[in-house]
Parts: structure tokens; C-alpha cells; sequence
């Protein structure tokens, strides 16, 4: 039998939606917006703002609350009310105090691979929220390790091999975002599976190299992530 | 020779200044609000604010952003300008952009201990701040592990002590907070050696039991730290 593969896991919009809820934010931020700039333009400024605090305020959704209300003193020139930016307030607020859903298949994939294989939450995001929405998606002890980082690079992905002495090679890691969850690792020699959700907030949007890297795979659902485990197993 | 000790170091106030820029924001802040209520009304709200929204923030500068904004709505009943909300916003920004001014004594006890020692970086906060400010400390190299966590009490440590596979006798954490730094590793049968700070967050104060607990040592200075580590080391 093969050695046990060591599987990482990204959280948001790979386990249970998250840019759904955003999108639903964004809608709400536009109307409150909206006697002052189109749809487009809202978009485009407030994107620019998180794009310029990333650095400072790193992701998560209490970075998005602050360029949110830093975006529509702009956007308004400062004629924006105070009760208004209470309503802005009180929308991250209820982000964060969101449900967990879990994405179809999410639970039965995890309950299918953890007993053979060592399987790690790597996420980015608010400490705080991504420990709660973890204690609340009810998979938490399917995991062998819970990473919450603050950037997703190769560094970083190799630091967290090290730490768990994981051979690049014998590691896949499993995402919806290919800038942060597929491309750091097949640059380290992992393998990536590659499984898109219908919404990708736009400071993640890469688009895939030509020729695709060996080692990468593309799928429709985790579902299907079981029988690619057992194919790459079988390769060694 | 004695086994090494493991020892745990605290960040903010422990190692670098974080207190005293606080408070130099809050001073500000009460001036900001000052035609509306006197120090203390801006305080105590504030305070109140801090502590209600910890659950769904979490600790770090952020949060304390998001705070101040709504307190000041609140204590403002509505009518504090946008301009206004944008120098709060400003201030924030200066806060998390601060640079890291390290405690007498931390530099040289670190490396002084460094060389027998294994030692961690245990700290709460915001992940994006507290990575910053290591980093900008130039004291990351002197630790074999930096945990950044989100609570500090006795759960979150037996889990890191499991982690590393530390025995609790064996460790020792240093601090400034009797409440986060301290008391919680008392209770798992691990050493703590208190090193005030001059300013402590009102969310922090606790008052240490009447009988001082056995393995509890109180410092004036870091630079007592590594005579100390000798006598706990020789206890063995």
C-alpha cells in the first residue's frame, strides 16, 4: 500500500461559501451608493481601496469593513452620515456572524479521506472568524493540523511542509483559487486539484499558464477528489 | 546539566511597546470627542464597546478601529462628521504602521537564552500586525516557534505545549499580563515569570490571588530572566 498522502485544504469558498455572502454585501454596499456613483464605479474604488490596506490590514472580513467605510467617505466626498456608515458596520457585522454552509459534498470527502491520509486546514483570513467558522462547519476533527496564514506563497507553504515534515511530492493541495491555493504549491513540487467556485473575488483572479503544470488537476467537484487521491497514491 | 527550559514570550508589552501607543490614540480620541463628553464618559464606552465586540472581532488594532468608529457614532448620537470618522480611520492606520520600539533588556536576554533554550513567541492579535512587528523587531530568528493565537488561556497553551511536545514543568512563560500570559499556564502546572508594564488595557487587569502560587516569579526587568532560567534549570 502506499505512504499516506498529506492533504491541504483551503476554507473559504472550497469547504463552505464565503464569496456568496460578499457578493450579497457588495449588492447592498452598491444600493447604498447608489445616488452617488453606478454600480461599476463602487466596485472598481472599493476594490482599488482593499487592493492598497491588503498590506496593512492583511485579509479578512474587519480589512474589508475598514476599506468599505474608507471607500464611501470617498465615493460621497464626505457627505456620507454617520448613521449610514452604522448600517456599514452592522453589514460586516453580520458577515461575521454568518452560518457556515458547507459545500456539497464537503462533509462526506473529508469523512472518506481522514481516516487514511493526514489532512490540513490552510486558510487565510481573520484569525478569530476562520476558528469560528472551523468550530461551526462541524469538521474540524477531521484535521490533523488547522494553519491560518496570512499569505498564501511558496514560502509559506514550504514553511508549513517543514514544520509537519511533509514531502512536497506527496502532498496535494485542494482550492478554489489557483493564485493562492494551486500555483504556490505545484512551484514547490506538490500536486494541486483545482476546484472552482461559481463566484472568485476579483484580487484572486489568475489566469492559468498555457501549459498547464504536470501535477495539476482540475475538478468539477470535491466529490471527486477521492479517486484522485487513490490515482496519485497508486503513481508511486 | 539541566534539560533546557522551554520559554514562552509574550509580545506586546513584553518584549516591544504597544500600551503606550494605545494610549497616545486614546488621548487623541478623547480630544476628538471632547465637545461631546469628558474622558472618562469616552472610557468607559469605549471600553464597553471593546469588550462586546471581542467575541466577533477578536483582538488586534482592526477590531479597536472598528470599535472606536462605533463608539463614536454612539457617543455622538449620530452626528460626528465623515471627515471626522476618516481621522479615526487615520489613526488606526498609524497605529498598525508604528514602528516597533523594543523593551530595555528584550534584545539581549533573548540572546542570551537563545543559544540553551527553546524559546516560542506566543501572542495574541491581529496575524497581519503581529507578523509585521516581528519582523520589524529583529528578534524572529532568537524563536523555534511563533504562535499567534487568538485567546490565550489553558487550552490554547496545553495545545501548543502538545504541539511542540513541551512538558509543562518544563516551561516557563514570560509576561506582562497576569490574566493572559500568566495565570493560564499556572494552571497547567508550568512556570510564569510576571514582568509588568507601566500601562495595562482595562480588559486585562485581574488581581493575583492572595497566596501567590507555587512557581510564579515576579521581574522588574527581562534582564532578570536568565538568572532565573539558571535556578529553575538547577531545580531539576
Amino acid at each position: 500500500m502506499a505512504a499516506p498522502y498529506a492533504i491541504g485544504f483551503d476554507a473559504d469558498d472550497t469547504l463552505w461559501h464565503n464569496e456568496n455572502i460578499f457578493e450579497r454585501v457588495h449588492e447592498r454596499y452598491r444600493a447604498l451608493l447608489a445616488h452617488h456613483h453606478d454600480a461599476a464605479t463602487v466596485d472598481r474604488t472599493l476594490l482599488a481601496t482593499e487592493q492598497r490596506n491588503l498590506e496593512l490590514y492583511g485579509y479578512g472580513v474587519k480589512g474589508f469593513m475598514l476599506s468599505s467605510i474608507e471607500t464611501a467617505i470617498e465615493l460621497t466626498q464626505g457627505k456620507i452620515s454617520a448613521e449610514e456608515i452604522r448600517q456599514l458596520i452592522a453589514l460586516g457585522r453580520e458577515m461575521l456572524a454568518h452560518p457556515v454552509e458547507l459545500l456539497d459534498g464537503a462533509a462526506e470527502t473529508l469523512a472518506a479521506l481522514a481516516p487514511a491520509h493526514r489532512l490540513l486546514l490552510i486558510t487565510k483570513g481573520d484569525l478569530r472568524d476562520q476558528e469560528r467558522k472551523l468550530t461551526r462547519s462541524g469538521l474540524a476533527a477531521r484535521f490533523a493540523h488547522v494553519e491560518i496564514v496570512s499569505e498564501k506563497d511558496p514560502d509559506v507553504y514550504a514553511a508549513i511542509l517543514r514544520r509537519h515534515a511533509i514531502a512536497p511530492e506527496r502532498f496535494l493541495m485542494v482550492g478554489n483559487s489557483l493564485k493562492s491555493d494551486i500555483l504556490p504549491v505545484l512551484a514547490l513540487g506538490g500536486a494541486g486539484a483545482h476546484v472552482p467556485y461559481h463566484l472568485m473575488w476579483a484580487h484572486d483572479q489568475v489566469e492559468m499558464p498555457a501549459v498547464a503544470p504536470a501535477r495539476f488537476f482540475k475538478l468539477k467537484t470535491l466529490r471527486e477528489l477521492p479517486d484522485l487521491v487513490t490515482t496519485l497514491g497508486a503513481e508511486k
